[in-house]
């Protein structure tokens, strides 16, 4: 097996000679800004790690593994228009950076530019794939819908919640693995499950991101506490609006409703209902519940257990986060 | 051959039943919606027309039509949010309807739901056509650019202006037709030939579409001499700087640089620049050399004449309109 630190460094080798210097230049800097910021690349590894999984290649699926990242990309530019986020990974967003009809357009051609490199597939497979990448790829903008829709609504409940989890941020690492497995030359059975594991793998990670953001250890350029601030629908919010009775739920509800307040009281207050509620406990368990299932999946391949140590070690970097 | 009205009707019946009623209708009504305000439908006609040019079947290329169309009503929805155009055909446009973020997102599915039709390409000729609308998709994007950035330039050169509209506009002309002829069987050379039918068609067509703003007869909807009250870079006003000299380009200068004018006054007055110019002339002399290569190769493809009837028809109603 090919070193995942390695496999790292090739990818972001091959994504900084993505054919990108196109003219007019107004329309690809941005691009190659976007995709220069970096992040973890999770989901390029887990098509590249699943294509070796199958095929003893880590670099067979490179060009579908390429399409994720640029097609992740995209929705990351045109979701910071949507939300007038001002940083992305700590640097100015395009739409800032340049202007908000840039951002629109070079985001479209990034659209385009990921299916340029999807149609990279050998002939074989491409019909698949692209079937696949098309789901995945209008999944994700109906999880953008509901996300944008759930901030105008007060009844949202934890299924839908995790409904929308799924599509916007589960189906896309879903469709990372169950590329790279085709590609691997995987049968369509194993190629589902790898599917399977990437969608528990994407609920029990968001689940984790909210346990993390209220109970978390503060990250640079990300503050504790900021989903509780801005009443943030997340898994803990809705747990604990459906849970809350008496004095508690009033008390929820004044801080939700509360239209000028010390941020840091807000917090504490909010931390401590859920705290009355065990609120932590129950995300966990849920975010674990989850976690197993895509362990338990990939355990259940029957492939050797050498083959799935990459994929392993990408699962476990993601999910075994401090609480 | 198949009465071109009645492939018309066809291609509304497929049009309105386009799996577009899922979940969040927030994504998928603004869809219909744009879908729904009709028009000519000249790309997915010209798409079927050239399926039957070379297979006798008018409708072999329907998902194909249905692609382009709807990848067309996504680039019209994305390019009135950037020129904040409140109307389109005639009706709100889908931004102001529904609000900024959600012609963004509908957008994005659109573009996804074309790449999703374009997936019902039989196997054998995916690859082709899939790197075909990939280019021409990309090339959109770069013409969509260039026009934005021309708004801002004032040396903008006439073979710039050509290249724009190319891009803009010619190359998803040639792209229906082009790939139509492949799903129909067309050889690749055939095929590459009627992609520069439909490249000289788009350049032709767009030409005139600039002279008939200044020359020609109001549109409903569409106020006679717009392009002039805006000073929007056409082929005449680009024409008229350049031959332009003395007190003419003075003149000419004064009225672009204008502030604040009688909007009627300025049309009469560029009119009259572009008259002592024969601006007017030299359009239709530009315009007449692309249409006539259009024609000149469609008629040297060797094929019966008969075959040849529908896309020659709509040749002809899309470069015959009076001046």
């Amino acid at each position: 097996m090919e070193n995942i630190t390695k496999i790292s460094e090739t990818l972001d080798r091959e994504i900084d000679r993505l054919n990108l210097s196109g003219k007019p230049s107004g329309l690809y800097d941005p691009i190659r800004y976007i995709l220069s910021l970096g992040g973890k690349r999770v989901r390029p590894l887990l098509t590249l790690a699943a294509g070796e999984m199958f095929s003893d290649s880590a670099f067979i699926a490179m060009p579908q593994a390429l399409a994720i990242e640029v097609f992740h990309n995209f929705t990351l530019l045109h979701d910071d228009i949507m939300d007038e986020a001002p940083l992305r990974r700590n640097q100015e967003t395009v739409h800032l950076k340049w202007n908000v009809n840039t951002g629109i357009l070079s985001g479209d051609a990034m659209l385009i530019k990921a299916y340029q490199l999807l149609s990279d597939t050998p002939a074989a497979h491409l019909p698949n794939i692209l079937r696949l990448f098309n789901e995945t790829a209008i999944g994700v903008c109906e999880g953008q819908q509901y996300d944008m829709e759930f901030e105008e609504r007060d009844n949202v409940t934890i299924p839908e919640y995790v409904e929308m989890i799924r599509l916007k941020t589960a189906v896309l690492l879903a469709c990372a693995l169950q590329t790279g497995s085709l590609v691997g030359g995987a049968s369509q059975k194993d190629a589902e499950k790898m599917y399977e594991i990437g969608e528990s793998l994407g609920i029990a990670f968001q689940i984790q991101d909210d346990i993390l953001d209220a109970f978390g250890t503060e990250k640079v350029g990300k503050r504790k506490g900021g989903d509780i601030i801005s009443n943030k629908k997340t898994f803990l919010l809705l747990s604990a609006k459906e849970l809350a009775t008496g004095n508690t739920a009033e008390s929820l509800t004044t801080w939700i409703n509360a239209k000028s307040f010390n941020e840091e009281e807000k917090v504490a207050a909010v931390l401590a209902i859920f705290e009355t509620l065990d609120i932590k406990t129950i995300a966990q368990n849920e975010m674990i519940k989850y976690s197993d299932k895509a362990f338990q999946l990939l355990s259940e391949l029957e492939i050797g257990e050498e083959r799935k140590q990459n994929v392993l070690a990408i699962l476990n970097l993601l999910l075994k986060r401090e609480f």
